[in-house]
């Protein structure tokens, strides 16, 4: 299993070129079962309005952006999990989406919306689904979330192998520190894909990282410039919960101590 | 507020020689409002038997451990946060203790157990109680609940201002890694007091941590040597959850979306 992310920056409200741009970047990865992009990747993220962001949306069942990367995955045979800015009726959505060869394979919607995200997007109501693919079980995440362990602990739970954490981070490595350690806790591979780059008053940290489920950090991009990662993934190390010979790091939960989770 | 922790070999079962080092240790510390101790202070840990457990737990409702520490607190006008192999009827429990000036504040009773602990102790049905105490307020973990990101979260709902985790870690400084990671995603403070030392098999690993609200490590003990640290604590930090001027760490959870938490 060979997966990684694109480090790049994404071109700002200007769909052509944007996909000029992603195209030269995946032209240069090479081959892998999955890859990353970062968040918003169809649109760039710092909007002046709701108005723009609108404009710069795509409705999902029609959509250049999906179709594009649905040409590469057919072409080298993967799947990539990608940021998309999402027009659903009235509404826009932070969302990642999961594409393979055949085309869309399911999407997640942020649910923990940050900063001036919240005068643009609804929050996510589409759930934390976890997609059974040929290449493994894959969840999706998107930049903020990472600030919730509930997240990452339901994707574990439903059975992510991998989980995609689609990431436009401004805050400097807190995000990048964390990840590892949700990578151990949860015992599954995570793989953080960041953008770089500069729109308007945000400048955007980099740093992409791959963890697998010890917590050991794979790689880890700088904090400016491009960058492509490919690594071999074993999946059979994140659906092995057993951690000592006595402990399962899932058996061993007590779910019926945690109910101050749901209430508090 | 002044806190940390005494990094240390208890001795195994022999509480006179125990009380007569932890006393050592005690003396040489600085003023302080809230120390913490490592798990299971009052026996060592590594048990050749249940039975040998027994011979060296306390019941806390006459316990020369806490009658000990509590004579330290008023003496110091502390608090001391301290593990204990603690005897309830026939049942052992691996438990943490809340002392201060006036005697037993409060205890919880470890509720994830680690390897061989399962044949000695119960796991824990005290719940995950906060107390109030006039130096702050303070949740209790021990060891091995380091890797339940649900206990950390469920401490900083309840209001803890700090997590004290009394530790006899023996894996290779996974939980010295994470615990700063905890602080962060749950804006607390973590003072997490590990042993030194060897029991037959078993070696502890040390290094005692002290993270910030950001998750900063503000102190890390070496992994091999006797320790003592206290610091100057800011609780009203920890406090606060505002993360960004539109972002509260809690007000921002979705807890109508993690009900997977509690049945999966």
């Amino acid at each position: 299993m060979k997966a990684g992310f694109l480090q790049y920056s994404p071109v700002f409200c200007d769909p052509e070129k944007n996909l000029l741009k992603l195209s030269e970047m995946l032209d240069k990865a090479p081959d892998s079962d999955l890859l990353v992009l970062p968040e918003l990747c169809n649109s760039g993220y710092n909007f002046e309005s709701r108005e723009q962001a609108m404009a710069f949306s795509e409705n999902l069942n029609d959509s250049k952006f999906i179709d594009f990367l649905q040409g590469y995955c057919q072409k080298r045979n993967t799947w990539i999990a990608s940021g998309i800015n999402e027009r659903s009726g009235d509404s826009l959505f932070n969302s990642a989406i999961l594409v393979g060869p055949a085309g869309l394979v399911g999407k997640y919607q942020k649910i923990h919306l940050f900063l001036n995200e919240k005068d643009i997007f609804s929050p996510g109501n589409a759930g934390l689904p976890v997609f059974d693919t040929p290449k493994g079980k894959i969840g999706l995440l998107v930049c903020f979330d990472w600030i919730f362990p509930e997240v990452w602990r339901i994707l574990a739970l439903k059975g992510a192998d991998v989980i995609c954490h689609c990431s436009n981070l401004v805050l400097p490595g807190f995000a990048q520190r964390s990840v590892p350690v949700h990578a151990l806790l949860n015992h599954v591979y995570v793989i953080t894909a960041n953008r770089i780059g500069t729109e308007k008053d945000l400048t955007f940290t980099g740093m992409s990282t791959i963890a697998d489920p010890s917590g050991n950090v794979i790689c880890q991009s700088p904090p400016e410039n491009e960058d492509i990662a490919v690594f071999d993934l074993d999946f059979a190390l994140a659906r092995n919960k057993q951690i000592t010979p006595r402990n399962n790091l899932f058996v061993d939960r007590r779910p019926e101590l945690y109910k101050d989770l749901l209430t508090l």
